[in-house]
């Protein structure tokens, strides 16, 4: 039995019989647990450990654009239109990879960035987690995409993106998380102007 | 090479040249693909698919209460508010299960149910889609647990339970998405009135 979450949590009504690894690649790790439920009967548990911690980030600039990469999925066979989003390794800081990802996806380089969410994606059978920023003091310059991503961008006032999530045109996890949440962070009062400002432009 | 997906997306930029099946129980199947990339070099891909469909409902009751179910999730090893949420079966529609599932861990009836979001809760290697809800018009009655359930209940003000939510007490996705998207409902000028004053009651 091998975990990368080696202290049992006390507070688990799930008691872990066996546990068996299934599968691994670079990415995931699917484990077969036999185990007895909270109710005491026996059942069985199949899981899937994230090597990465997932990363979005929401850019804004001053005049209020946004930024989406379009992109085709493979696990969901569909297109689909998102903030920048990439993995990050365990052991780099997620900050680290939004600035990254922002950078190779759009070309955009950002002065500040400050995280708006943690998030567990899929709370049923896997333990991926991820971390949602918003990114502004925005400098374009070349976008840089990996061998395994064919990207579409597309600038626009992030009202328009904000729109394209309230009609269902937007359906990834993360990029709903950060669309919904950007009009509700002019309510804070601790927002950097200059943030505060490319929201207000960005909404109107 | 079997798939439930069995019409290929022609804008599909990855080609998949073998398909192994490697896992599955009730709940998942994992497979192997060895596939060629967007950018034409040899790859592999290992992918998650589903065979529920994830609902999640937020309640409101007139009053402008909601009810967060707390457990212990598994595969996250922690421990879990959220809205109510469980798995619909293929061939059984969502809001038949959001009705269950709102039944089940809290006991409530609800008169009316509006779709808000379809959401793709982690696009790297999962096909999972959910579809979330809000739902009014509420009746209490008792709950009635599944065996792989225990459950925890707080009703509370909805505004409070979004000050969860922006405040990082609540991370689960689809909870985040239905909480973040209820103040914008206030914004349409087409949602039934009973809805809008339990809304409006919930956030003041």
């Amino acid at each position: 039995m091998e975990s990368r979450h080696p202290v049992p949590n006390a507070d688990n009504p799930w008691k872990t019989l066996t546990r068996t690894r299934i599968y691994e690649n670079a990415w995931i790790r699917v484990e077969h647990n036999e185990v007895q439920r909270p109710d005491g009967a026996p059942g069985v548990y199949g899981t899937v450990r994230f090597a990465n911690h997932a990363v979005g980030v929401l850019p804004v600039a001053d005049d209020g654009s946004t930024w989406l990469v379009g992109q085709f999925r493979y696990a969901l066979d569909a297109y689909s239109w998102e903030i920048p989003e990439g993995g990050c390794p365990l052991g780099t800081a997620p900050a680290d990879t939004a600035h990254r990802e922002l950078r190779e996806e759009t070309g955009l380089r950002a002065a500040h960035l400050m995280h708006i969410h943690n998030v567990a994606l899929s709370n049923s059978v896997c333990d991926e987690q991820g971390s949602v920023f918003i990114a502004w003091g925005l400098t374009e310059g070349e976008a840089e995409p990996e061998g395994t991503e064919q990207l579409a961008l597309r600038r626009l006032p992030l009202r328009e993106a904000l729109d394209m999530a309230l009609r269902g045109e937007i359906t990834d996890s993360m990029s709903l998380i950060a669309l919904l949440r950007a009009p509700m962070l002019l309510k804070r009062l601790d927002i950097p102007d200059d943030l505060r400002r490319a929201l207000r432009r960005g909404l109107e």
